[in-house]
């Protein structure tokens, strides 16, 4: 059994990794910390874990995370880089579903965040927790840096064109649509239902904070450090709970073009042995509710009237392989237990 | 292990029902049939059940269904009553998901219903499948009648009151909204995202199916045969997928009348030993998001401003305790399974 | 021309008053106040009222109010009170679409909103504008109580069998749904759309600040003032934006008992010169959406299974004839303007 | 005042006409013809209408059709051709919100929409009615093609851009979403409520009829007749009611790029003299919802990170400024009445 801990935990996030550790058969849940709910039980401010978790919300204490096997941070950015390094010195490993490990460059980061990095040694070790990228560093890590939701589909959806060098990537347009929960559940008027419902929006189109963490991964795989990719990302608002749908757009290198049948081939092969990429036959459209709830993404490729623009499909659960489902297969590859351990649940439909 | 057959798998309550059995460590599937999809697989239909059903379905063969320890029919009203009889010889055992074995008298089905009751040797023998009246039945039946959506939940919420012969059983109010699922998958006009969002409105005012059902089981508890019970009983449309809340009203017989704390009381211990039914603490109002995928019924009891009018809240998700699971917890039943198995996963929040 | 201030108008109410004010032919708007938003643009906030409002949020000034014909005050409970006195006195006349001005009785009024009331002179002077029940007063009025939104939809439903004594009126029960609209616009979790979107549930179950003055309203009306009417008001969280839908519940008092039709026939008679009172045929149901965005109530009138319960189903938009559309309503008459000037808008379907 | 029938009104574009045509001061509505629901009162299938619309459905009928000045055809695809050269010949305007007079190329039409195209005479002379275009023409007509509601929104988001030179037009990427009322209101299964809401998905990747019609308009626009503009075009289904968002990617030509302030200019300028296009300041995001109800466009541009990908942002009301609204714009200007008139009431928001 692997003793949990979770910091913060009283968000979208935190009830998704608490649902997903509750039925977890290796897991032991041992503590769970919020500074502003401490002493209220959990299950009574997400009464659907009632008779599934019986803890309360407890005071951050360094004894009792300093006991546990593996604690996550569900905090917002810029909270775990404060407490890591000691949880690391006391053998604890830890995931951060935040983004203070994903970049690897602070000074970017301090850009994109507002604020210095405060714990730029463990940049170097952390390892980006994208499993279908870094499984066996995964496996060693002490540290893993939980992508972000709009990064996990977006490089699952690109990588295999980047991988074989198909595509120009000078010009990689990801137009991808979330969810509101991919928002939080802060007290906020841009998010209340009035707002958001019945209505879609683009927003952060001058910049948003998954851009660099996007672009670091698919430069990485263009092999050319150094030479980031062009990438133009536009995230959108979209009316519903959970999912995010990225389209991505890519431009075919004339010189390497296959036929449709040979991309779609090039992305079975790509995933054949990934428990949670779906490439779908085809012709197909993924809905995101066909991974409501499930850690899975879906894939399908298409190339509009034989064209030299190849159009990629990618959907997730913003909250399960975009957040908590995909750190709990990072769990499961750091301890060594079978990777699809406690994430075999089925997409809710409708 | 149970090896399952399922007749009519493309509605709602059939995905749902797959998407229980497929990760039900007791059930083999074996055979599931439609007429009109078959030789289609069925994660072609339903592709969230990718990479977990790998069935096609099948036209309707007796050979294969009778192979089966158990067929579970999840067809429109009228279908199961006529195979029934030759799977129950075969040795088969059967639970309907529809209305066929629901009422005892087969003149008030034929009413209701419109059409006359084409299995009238078997209304005795059937049970009706609500396990929190019926546990000991359903242990020993062939054949079980799995309850409407709104009838369990307006039953379990009335049910501890009458028992006690609390409540003035001439003037009860059940008051139900449901979510768009628990109307079908056919093809129609008013169940159409663009008829049915951002609207709200009642149904079936004159008259619903579910209003003999409901008025049979809460007669049978008042325990006077021959006397029905006063009900009625206004459905609504909700603007959502899933979930049932009924709102139900009841009168206090003033001199049985106990305290709040008493019906309290008297709820919890009612429940107590029920795996499937919450009774929230006093002073709560259930969500029904927070039974979204469960097979739990949550129950709050009110009595506003200290009259004699109770206020009984009581929550399911339509497809799962309403239907699906209801369907699966019987099967745990009949085979002598416990009977949480396979029907432990959490509600899905948000 | 009337001159319109707004005093608040960042909330749902307020918008939804701008929209209606701003295309009234005999209005001038003159003046918008909000602290917090002082020197915004209108429409920066709310860019649908672009190319229509041409104003910006002032910081409060009892000059430019001063100078108004008719002051709307769209603030939270306790705000109007300390400042309509003055108003009143510059020869201003008020519409206030919060509470303040509703219950004619301050020791109930400071109860129900937890602060004592602090303009009880004017209690009584105060017409509750409600134009089916106080067309005259209202003509006649300097300061108008716009109605709350359930008892809006809740009185509209029940008097006519009221005031026709045709009911026992100890036994009222209204079970109301609302939209989330009728929450506001403050940032807040519980009506995110990830805590409000695909769930349901009752609220104020032990008491709700409608529930006084419904009573208030219907005991008016039974003529016997003292003894107030026996009322159970539930009111429910439904997730869409607009609507209200009101599900009343009354026995019949045998002796006075109509058949069907009369009642049909009462409900039309006492609406036929109503132009914002709409009784549906026989035998309908009606959809909130029917009236998004317009000033109507449509009603409709059952009694199932031909009993002593009647069942009247009554739908308003919460924003509209519950609250912005009911308030120019009371401006058009108090101004002597015919009563559906700038009201005739249709609702928006889908 | 125009004297006007309707062919086919059952949809949600006739009744978004009826809405608008019913309060339109300048408008007779004469005749409004349904085969499947002759003798139906308007306001019964579209209780929204009652007190607005004293109609009923009528078959089809020559006679009244030919004594109306004006005829909407809000009928599928392939119906308006049949009827059209009867009423132009009777003297006769008619205007088809249907795609029949869309494309000017037959062979075009009849690969996209299935069937050969039974009045390719009046091919040339129906004028396509984007008033921003054609407004000359338009004036002129005695045929109007509506245009269908995606090419409305990505031809007034990418025109200014294409009009100057400025981008490279081998290469446009119109990624759309549009919610669910852009499918009409036949029964289906796949425009259920529980298969649309709380999901999103692209479809047609692979060719949708809007298409060639974007195409046509764009390279109309280059003024290089033959030499077809590329573009790639994806529609999403979005779980709203109303409303289409056009995401619009294109590549400056580096040669003629401006400043980010003279993109914002041209665009301004470009629009200045326009009813119903609203751009937006510089950096803002459009909401669908802002246009709900209204026949307004909303455009914003934006340039991320400074490179030479233009990003333009384009919303509005599929059913309005995409369907009836545009019809009603298109026949004030076939009848010499101010533009507006009928089309000035405000974005319902919330």
């Amino acid at each position: 059994m692997v003793k949990v801990g979770i910091v913060g935990g009283t968000g979208y996030t935190g009830v998704e990794l608490l649902r997903l550790l509750a039925s977890h058969p290796e897991v032991e849940l041992s503590v769970i910390t919020s500074r502003s709910e401490a002493g209220t039980r959990v299950d009574e401010l997400f009464p659907n874990l009632r008779g599934h978790v019986d803890l309360e919300f407890a005071a951050p204490d360094p004894k009792t995370l300093n006991a546990c096997d593996l604690v996550f941070f569900a905090t917002p950015n810029g909270v775990a880089m404060q407490s890591v390094p000691e949880l690391l010195a006391a053998g604890v490993k830890v995931i951060d579903l935040a983004a203070d490990f994903r970049l690897k460059d602070p000074e970017v980061w301090a850009e994109w965040y507002g604020m210095p990095h405060g714990c730029t040694d463990l940049l170097a070790e952390a390892v980006y927790g994208l499993p279908e990228v870094n499984r066996d560093a995964i496996a060693k890590a002490r540290l893993g840096a939980n992508p972000g939701c709009y990064p996990t589909a977006v490089q699952l959806g690109l990588l295999p064109l980047i991988n074989k060098g198909l595509v120009d990537t000078s010009r990689l347009i990801a137009d991808c649509k979330s969810g509101v929960s991919g928002a939080g559940r802060q007290a906020s008027v841009a998010t209340l239902l009035c707002e958001t419902s019945e209505s879609f929006k683009a927003y952060g189109v001058p910049g948003h904070r998954h851009w660099p963490e996007i672009r670091q991964g698919l430069t990485l795989a263009t092999g050319a450090a150094g030479k980031d990719v062009g990438l133009t990302f536009v995230p959108h608002l979209t009316p519903m709970l959970r999912g995010i749908h990225a389209t991505l757009y890519a431009t075919l290198i004339s010189s390497n073009t296959g036929t449709d049948a040979e991309l779609q081939t090039l992305y079975e092969q790509s995933y054949e042995n990934e428990p949670f990429v779906d490439v779908l036959p085809a012709g197909s459209h993924p809905e995101t509710r066909s991974v409501k709830g499930a850690n899975t993404c879906r894939i399908a490729i298409h190339r509009p009237q034989g064209g030299d623009t190849v159009v990629i499909l990618s959907v997730i659960d913003n909250l399960v392989k975009g957040a908590a489902g995909q750190a709990v297969q990072n769990m499961n590859i750091m301890f060594d237990l079978p990777e699809t351990t406690g994430l075999t649940n089925i997409a809710l439909v409708p």
